[in-house]
């Protein structure tokens, strides 16, 4: 008996090892077909992206998947494997030229002021005011209390429980993170999986973009432009959505042009979402320094929106890498498991510390950055430069009147001021800069009059 | 002419989906199979994973990549994604038993004591005794010197280079991350794509397995038995190693078994490593707590090594989350990429408190773990339980002699004393159980003599 059901299980097998044979046989014919349209894209100067014939092809598996009683899902997946390696066949005689980000220049700037060098830094997004002192004694305590062990994964009970509160949802909606970043990275290895896609809208803080890269995810990318004062339009928004596409991700008050979109265009957005069951990333951050109506995406209670926020930038805590998260219980539920993969839990000093700031009065900042940004717009409209005026956030984001943003940003660096290349922030944005107005006022005054004498080298 | 290279791209699309269309027809009929090798498989009680049937089809695809010059790197990954399914579609119908750690223990005692139940804590990796009053200077000065400031990614130079100091090694080889758990968390993620394999050697702590689970690599299982020691068998380590292996992970002194290897053991999975260009993950994080001759894989320089080692053990500091990976300089690269993309850095006032710690002497601490766990071992003794005298770490893993381990587990739960199951270890050990020394004497003894009790009645 055992000797038959052996056999039927062998020739099973022989079976299996035959078709799976046949299966590479055809995947390399694939391949090399793929090289041949990387060649003929490459004489006719295409790029090798193609939506619209990726969309197809797509739309073509997801039938037959569906007819045939095939998992769609691992269908799909599939397919996003040979897909990949069809557009890196195509790319390979590409070369990458590597991207210059607000960090990559804040690392240099770093690295200059190690070998004594003096900077002034208008390149990175960390207020120069101190935290609050009430954090300061809150540190003090926990350590006195023995405040520093293991704590739930989500976090202590009354840190969650405060959060909250604030935000006006049950305790089990919150998780703190190791920073925003971390709940963006975490929100979207939970949510996305290899092969899916997001859609980010740029210019575009670039944490979105690397950590769906991290995850083998896709990235596809509206493109705003200051001609139309950075709003995104929503029926080319709608037009980029896909069967494959799981998430949109969103920044508002925006890093790094400031702006806020009007209660109108959020509501294209989430209803957008709502129409595809999609994820909404709402990266909030900047929330605090709004000086228009802002809404949080929280307000349209969509169960698929994660909302982001830190204590970063509203306490001056950049160094303490805390922030949270706001979502559905079940996506919390998701994300805390990649937070217990990853860090076991948020350092207990830390959450004590962001609780205790939790109750501060931050209004002081809040002022203290429109006043310079305030500063910050009247100096660059002198120096002539276009922009939109922010409505928020901490950074002002001109056009350049000529030349590309990574060389003036290098001649600058040379001269002791640090400001970001607006390519840091998309590809589609070489004639941008941004400039933070997290220094004093005689400081920005001093990097910008350095900015005005090599622009008009430049000219 | 473009007309017709557009035709020549067209008439290459048209082959391309049809191919695509194939290629899924196949891939169905495969699934289907696989089906059927299921159903045998559970009619004959056989286990669902054949690693020999799974090697065999690898080497096969393996030998047709290299033939046809299709990229065997991405026939191997396609392939990992065929099995990766037919291993879901034939284990479809078996329930999968929710796993109990010493974390969720933890998570369960946590919610006792919030409702009011006294809990003797036995279940988790966590000493008792205060963190170096230095610590607690540190962290006070770091938030009047306003050091709460992003950092560079890999930590701030002070502490890289006093970690570099200590270990013997460049700065460059070293990063500082939020615990020791995301040192294996971005070394995987880092060194092994998905699809790959890790090799764990069993009991172990989970962490290996998870952070594998996350990447989507797949994990082998090297089981250790307490008749011999606890010491894995080089020999059958070496038989488990196939062209898809990335990455060996060891971890000595072993938590839960206290097991230190010997040198002989060392050389032979250092070599093992060697030969087939594997990384070796070594979790070092309990070397302080070492009463037998303990050698770090750091000194065999074995350039494909990562150690990983933490302040949590050593300074009773399991709640600041810091700890540190040392390895090559390209290895340190690339988790640094994934430690930028997750939490940009480890917080300022964290790692100015472990830069402090690090100068702080922590031999009283290792006294006194020696001390509770030769007074564990005694009454273990006199409970007549058998184990394997620990070498090091903070544990002893007892068998049981009689009943399973979460059964035991829960019953003394619901007396207040919280002990690991033996099984989050690894699914063979169902007959252990973990006790940490992490308690004064007295509490273990009021836990100890709960468990003899309950003990008492199962038999």
């Amino acid at each position: 008996m055992t000797v038959q059901k052996n056999k039927e299980l062998e020739s099973l097998r022989l079976k299996i090892r035959a078709l799976t044979s046949e299966i590479m046989a055809k995947v390399q014919e694939r391949t090399q077909l793929a090289r041949q349209v990387g060649e003929v894209k490459g004489r006719l100067g295409i790029d090798v992206k193609d939506e619209k014939v990726e969309q197809e092809i797509r739309l073509m598996v997801a039938r037959q998947a569906e007819e045939s009683g095939m998992g769609k899902e691992f269908a799909l997946r599939l397919l996003s494997v040979l897909l990949q390696e069809s557009e890196l066949v195509q790319e390979k005689s590409r070369p990458l030229k590597a991207r210059q980000t607000h960090i990559s220049i804040f690392r240099k700037a770093k690295q200059m002021e190690a070998a004594g060098s003096r900077i002034i830094h208008l390149e990175v997004g960390e207020p120069d005011f101190p935290a609050p002192a009430q954090v300061g004694n809150a540190l003090a305590e926990s350590f006195a209390k023995r405040q520093y062990h293991y704590t739930d994964t989500r976090g202590i009970p009354a840190l969650l429980d405060a959060i909250a509160k604030k935000t006006g949802v049950i305790e089990d909606r919150v998780i703190v993170t190791p920073g925003g970043r971390f709940a963006v990275f975490s929100a979207i290895a939970a949510l996305v999986r290899p092969g899916e896609e997001i859609i980010t809208i740029e210019p575009a803080w670039p944490a979105y973009k690397e950590c769906a890269d991290f995850v083998g995810a896709r990235t596809k990318v509206l493109r705003t432009t200051m001609e139309k004062g950075w709003t995104p339009d929503v029926s080319e928004l709608a037009a980029m959505v896909t069967e494959n596409t799981k998430m949109i991700a969103i920044n508002y008050p925006n890093n790094p042009t400031g702006k806020v979109i009007n209660e109108k265009t959020m509501d294209g957005i989430v209803s957008l979402a709502r129409d595809h069951a999609l994820y909404l990333l709402s990266d909030e951050v900047y929330s605090n320094y709004s000086f228009a109506p802002f809404e949080s995406a929280l307000s349209y209670s969509y169960d698929r929106s994660v909302v982001v926020s830190s204590f970063s930038k509203t306490y001056a805590m950049t160094g303490f890498r805390v922030g949270y998260a706001v979502a559905s219980v079940d996506t919390i539920r998701q994300m805390a498991k990649v937070q217990a993969a990853g860090i076991t839990s948020v350092a207990e000093p830390v959450q004590r510390a962001a609780l205790v700031a939790l109750g501060q009065d931050a209004s002081g900042n809040v002022d203290l950055m429109k006043k310079r940004l305030t500063f910050l717009s009247s100096r660059l409209k002198e120096m002539s430069l276009r922009f939109i005026e922010p409505d928020g956030a901490m950074y002002i984001y001109p056009q350049l009147p000529a030349g590309e943003d990574v060389e003036l940003v290098e001649k600058l660096l040379e001269k002791g001021v640090a400001i970001a290349p607006g390519s840091g922030f998309g590809d589609s944005y070489r004639q941008f800069v941004r400039i933070s107005a997290c220094r004093p006022e005689e400081e920005m005054a001093e990097g910008l009059n350095m900015m005005e004498k090599v622009l008009r080298r430049e000219n």
